[in-house]
């Protein structure tokens, strides 16, 4: 039977067997409709009710019309989901556990791998020096084919980076540099070309701006991306709602991405409802669009298949697994990513740091004495009630908040492990170790001010230009 | 009751009632997930059946979930719906009259008005010459606001025409001439810019083509669309694909658009399913935004509020439906319309000409030995089967698609009216109108074919580069 449904049903993803199984329906209601013999009538209802099972196989539960499965790869791996799972979406970012997200659970539920100590001293032989902090502590803890990047690096094949930024207010947290201060190292270790992506169409669509005012924002959170430190003829910073209109290589790109996504699929991966704007349901598409070098031909010359390297918080995933899928479809290699965990907020790594509420986070523009005091006041403590208990029993590293922030900020391994060390055994106390924090944070935010303030318009003008970078192809 | 759901229901579209509807159902459902008190869950039941009660009478239709009204001026009016309504949609149109679809319940249906002796009087005052054939024989018969251009127009407040063409393949037939022809003349007798878009994008996600093709097709399209004879100086065309990439003013208005639309709403426009692309879902967005003339700063001067003018065969109008239903929400003034007729096949009055079957269309590169035997091979006649019944009972002009053809393309209203009367009479036989209307469209067609012969390659560029007009703003 050339039609049967089970020829190749096990290669199917689950929504590919979802939207199988909505084409039969509609094809068995219309041979009913049209009063069809009942013997075609009847092998349609079979091969119906086989697919029907298949999809149950395949993930678990009951086909259900119009409820396509909400996230693919959770449902792969339905066995292991609790209750007490994490939340984790490009908007939200919930956990029950004060040590944070479970990010092994995380890869596993994701279909990413994990960054081990392998691939680290794989890092350490390509580039001749000593892997970033955040990959020596796990911050960067999750891959999607680095592997691959680092076999073309070997074969001196170039590729380029690409991160991003959506501009919800000009106020931006120390939270906001993680994914900016390891690209910059990305980009210098490799000499790569990189592209950094405002989606201020993004805060348009989702928050109560003007068009006006996310652009504005989008220049402003540039000059604190300018601030730290990357190279001009190297980098390329574009606002969506500018570069979409200067550029006919990006929108054909996202045109090609849109044509090849469906509405159940961003129903599936995002959670979409049909009272969303159809703005929303399309923008994946855009922020898809950058892992395709020929969304800009001014840098690669109109090359298409430069691959492209994407460093990010964990919770973007969502948008590059859509990517990934989408890439071979439309001629285009998929992008690797790697991703980063979250950024606590000062009240516990129960959640991300939030840009709306001052008090979960330490801005870019707080004088040091706000540091102090916001350190002081909010950072959420691992320590023992009383100074004798303390002493007596130690505090927990896993969920002071303080200690979290120096994995992320102090570059000095040894100190960081003696600070452990003192802390855990009760030797150090929270005030000492929040001490500690504060003279490390208020230098850095010092300086990067002081960088921020030599940023000209002139300059965010310049790295907004679209032009050629640094870099034949 | 402040909460009452009857004080103004009366004033909401059947879509907001359905959508009220379905927000009033998931409140109920997660107060009794929440385990709420008796009486606040009994209170949002019985608001969920009036709200259910209303919607009821407003669409004539029990709410479905999941279901949004189809089509909201349809439902509006569906006290006249009958089986064998006739379809229009921006894809289909079907209709099982030979005369052709029912323009006055059409009418009806959208919402818009009929062009009348009233209104055609008071254009020919305002220009002060003979309106257009297209106009005195009702081919332009319905129309949105058009009493609102003529005011402004006679008190000096310039408008703009906006027209536009779905390249999907590199032939056009003479149907598609009608909006340029008729947007031509409007163009002379008002002395007003003129915007053009090829919609190569929707090409591309609704066809099997690839972007370069789509753009390919616009690109010889404008040719034919130059060749009608529009002056460089005062018309803009653009292909989408390259004009977004070329204008921030126009990915500004299609965002706002994307962002006041919902899913639901183009839904019950379109009649999109969750299985489309996301870029068809967005897609009418891209349609609205020429309506806006900060989609073209570089014509307008960057100025908001010139009003627009769109003539299009009336199955474009629920893309404009859409744009009239956004723009006083993103502060914009709403486009006025012009409806035509559609263009019938040659084999009947039951479809409009298609692009994809070569005999039901006379073609724009038809040779004069093509159109004479397509004409006499395919015409639909009005005629009696033999020569002596017809000069008994006569001809029938109302279905007769050689004499529809000349009521379009015969300037001479004498003429027509006497060929009306001969072939209704009998006197004049189908062979003999068939011989005035080949003889008719072989001169126009042979003098279409000699002006695109001197359209260049240059012109077309020059048509299509984002500049100013002789128009000053």
């Amino acid at each position: 039977m050339a039609d049967s449904p089970n020829c190749d049903l096990k290669s199917l993803t689950p929504l590919q067997l979802f939207e199988r199984v909505t084409e039969q329906g509609e094809k068995v209601r219309a041979l009913k409709a049209g009063k069809a013999p009942k013997d075609e009538i009847d092998a349609a209802v079979r091969m119906l009710l086989s697919l029907k099972q298949s999809y149950k196989t395949a993930t678990g539960q009951d086909y259900q019309a119009g409820l396509p499965p909400r996230d693919l790869v959770l449902i792969n791996n339905s066995t292991t989901k609790e209750d007490d799972e994490d939340f984790v979406d490009p908007w939200t970012v919930q956990t029950s556990n004060a040590k944070g997200v479970d990010y092994d659970k995380l890869i596993v539920r994701f279909g990413s791998s994990k960054i081990d100590t392998d691939l680290i001293n794989r890092i350490e032989r390509a580039i001749g020096q000593k892997p970033h902090r955040f990959l020596r502590r796990g911050i960067f803890f999750s891959h999607r084919d680095m592997d691959q990047i680092l076999d073309a690096y070997e074969n001196k094949k170039s590729f380029y980076l690409y991160t991003g930024r959506g501009p919800s207010s000009q106020a931006m947290h120390v939270g906001h540099l993680i994914p900016f201060i390891f690209t910059k190292w990305l980009q210098e270790v490799f000499d790569v070309p990189l592209v950094i992506q405002l989606t201020d169409d993004e805060k348009y669509l989702w928050k109560d701006l003007t068009t006006e005012k996310a652009y504005e924002y989008a220049r402003e959170n540039a000059k604190d991306i300018i601030a730290c430190g990357f190279d001009i003829n190297k980098t390329f910073i574009f606002s969506d709602l500018d570069y979409l209109g200067t550029s006919t290589g990006f929108y054909r790109n996202i045109v090609r991405v849109q044509k090849h996504v469906t509405f159940n699929q961003v129903k599936g991966i995002f959670g979409f409802t049909d009272s969303d704007c159809i703005g929303k349901i399309s923008f994946p598409a855009i922020q898809a669009a950058p892992s395709f070098s020929s969304s800009f031909p001014q840098i690669f010359n109109g090359k298409e298949n430069i691959q492209c390297l994407i460093p990010c918080a964990i919770d973007q995933d969502p948008y590059f697994r859509m990517t990934r899928d989408v890439a071979p479809r439309i001629g285009q290699p998929k992008p690797a990513l790697l991703h980063s965990i979250f950024f606590p907020a000062l009240q516990g790594a129960q959640t991300k740091m939030s840009a709306s509420d001052p008090n979960s986070s330490i801005f870019l523009t707080d004088t040091p004495k706000q540091i102090k005091t916001k350190i002081n006041k909010h950072a959420f403590s691992g320590g023992r009630d009383t100074i004798e208990e303390h002493r007596k029993y130690g505090g927990n590293c896993d969920v002071d908040v303080s200690f979290m922030y120096l994995t992320f900020f102090l570059e000095d391994d040894d100190k960081l492990e003696q600070l452990k060390q003192a802390y855990t055994s009760g030797e150090l106390l929270t005030g000492e170790l929040k001490k500690v924090l504060i003279e490390t944070l208020q230098p850095l935010i010092a300086a990067h001010q002081e960088r921020r303030k030599q940023v000209t318009d002139e300059m965010v003008k310049q790295f907004m230009t679209p032009r050629k970078l640094a870099f034949e192809f």
